[in-house]
């Protein structure tokens, strides 16, 4: 089979490499319909995080069955599963509690740029569609594999409700779908933070009733004048800075939510602001899992599309170009097709 | 009237001061029935935070009303009245939103170790009970001032649930009054971290189910071990030290949540790890008035009994060695009667 292989910050290559065995009887093969590239893949490739030794790369996938552990009963090859970046057996404790992503069994996906991946724990990781949904419909269920999974667990972790005031920070791929998910959830006024054009019109499609163009404490006097001086009820951390928490915890009212999904770089909390804002805080890695029948439903029934934060496709071969259009922010997210 | 000066760490004062007086048509002046130290008033008192120029200590109280500005009409002389720490006027869009302790007219109390007290919006502030308490009631309407509405506080922000698990880091009086709060919500275990014979002993009549003696890095080994190696639905961190939030993060379970009350010194909550944990966090100064008209019935029924965290009761004149007292930790708390 073929992948991508990073070997050093901007250094990713596409590769032969071993055809992924079952190595689990919990483990399934699948043929990959389409992957892509996340944000957080630019950690590394910007030097932002080590690299290491040359490692596979990608996480977010969909695709057809081609082959079952002893142990997996659920899907059956041949058919079209969605899964989600953190692997989970679904029955744990953690998981029974609906935390899929702090499943006790968990391992984190990490070689989904490829034709063929291997996937641990595929009797409580992968949810297949009752039929072959039709090619247009992939890059959306794509995205709920996990920047759309992550978008809806930074609006419910920011208790996102009908009629409230939400404010996206991050013009990324998730805070895109944070947008998406805060409308789902019956925001009456969804507030995002872009400077960048393509992405407010983007934003605005998907249910964005006001732009902030300012940033730091410009941007938060500008949700303060916008929310009667006081904030917002529902805020979305969707970055992983210092600055952009710090906006955040500032832009939210007292005893408003901030749900915080961008993985942190750096981030250090002040307990005495925290203490004093007050907000509720609540982040890390999204339990897509247990979204995922429900997303499924939504892209296959077009009432959202998630998969228009895609704007730009490319052949996985060319998966280093990929990198690079996003590192240059010329892309919001790759999408690659095998 | 009399009342407490703090001059420098370690220095309080009993002294002849002058008589409030209504400065504002909001203000109410009460006599003092009760009031007391709080542990919160140890900050300054052993030099953890600059004292300044000498001023009047104490935020705590119940007492009779005296005299009302021209703009309460919620309260009359002669009435029994319980209030918070916080005043508040009970009508802006943050008291709206249930967090009083965030009006956007908020004076935080802080000359009540007095036989007089002036209390700015009184009309949002005050709530008078129906006719005057038994003075064996008095102790525990003073613990609703400030100790048990600001325990009821953590388990709430902590989200206790019926039947879960719940974890209270402190054995200070608030760590004492959050088993009250645990219990009242229905926890099934609560657990209370403490070494001291009489605070276990205490926490226990509360509704403690299990006492843990080991802090920090044990402690948490010990939680985890309790709770088949997860962890807490709910922990209550009532010490304010980065030890204490450590330890509160920890000892929560993935998507439990920890409530935060005690007042934070050179607290810094490491992103990455509030990040992966993943756990929810709220706490902030309690918005006490919310939960007065219930405690406050729950008192008067002889459902709770906060009052015995008073452990040491002194006339007003010496307040000095009601520090000294809790300093030295010789008392939980110090009952201060004029």
């Amino acid at each position: 089979m073929h992948g991508a292989m990073i070997y050093a910050p901007g250094d990713v290559r596409f590769e032969s490499l071993d055809d992924p065995k079952i190595l689990q009887p919990t483990d399934a093969i699948i043929r990959t319909a389409v992957t892509c590239v996340c944000g957080s893949d630019l950690w590394p490739y910007r030097g932002a995080e080590p690299v290491g030794a040359p490692h596979p790369m990608g996480h977010e996938y969909v695709g057809f069955v081609e082959e079952v552990g002893s142990a997996v009963t659920s899907v059956t090859p041949g058919q079209f599963v969605v899964g989600s970046f953190a692997t989970s057996d679904n029955t744990c404790v953690n998981c029974q509690n609906g935390f899929q992503s702090g499943c006790l069994h968990r391992e984190f996906m990490s070689t989904c740029q490829a034709d063929y991946v291997r996937i641990p724990n595929a009797q409580g990781t992968l949810v297949a569609t009752d039929e072959v949904p039709g090619e247009e419909l992939w890059p959306g269920l794509l995205a709920v594999s996990d920047v759309m999974g992550t978008g809806w667990w930074a609006a419910d972790a920011a208790e996102v409700k009908p009629g409230s005031t939400a404010v996206v920070v991050g013009d990324g791929a998730v805070g895109l779908c944070g947008v998406i998910a805060a409308r789902e959830m019956g925001a009456e006024r969804i507030i995002a933070m872009t400077r960048h054009e393509s992405r407010q019109k983007l934003a605005r499609e998907f249910g964005a009733t006001d732009i902030v163009t300012e940033r730091g404490d410009e941007g938060v006097e500008r949700i303060k004048e916008m929310t009667g001086g006081i904030g917002a009820d529902s805020v979305m951390e969707c970055v992983g800075t210092s600055e952009a928490m710090r906006q955040a915890l500032q832009s939210a009212r007292p005893g408003g939510d901030v749900g915080f999904v961008g993985v942190p770089h750096e981030v250090a909390v002040d307990g005495e602001e925290l203490f004093f804002s007050p907000v509720g805080l609540r982040g890390g890695p999204a339990p897509v899992r247990r979204y995922l029948p429900d997303l499924i439903d939504r892209v296959l029934s077009r009432r959202i599309d998630p998969g228009k934060v895609f704007d730009l496709t490319l052949p996985l071969e060319q998966v280093a170009e990929g990198y690079k259009a996003m590192d240059e922010r010329r892309a919001v997210k790759t999408l690659l097709t095998p």
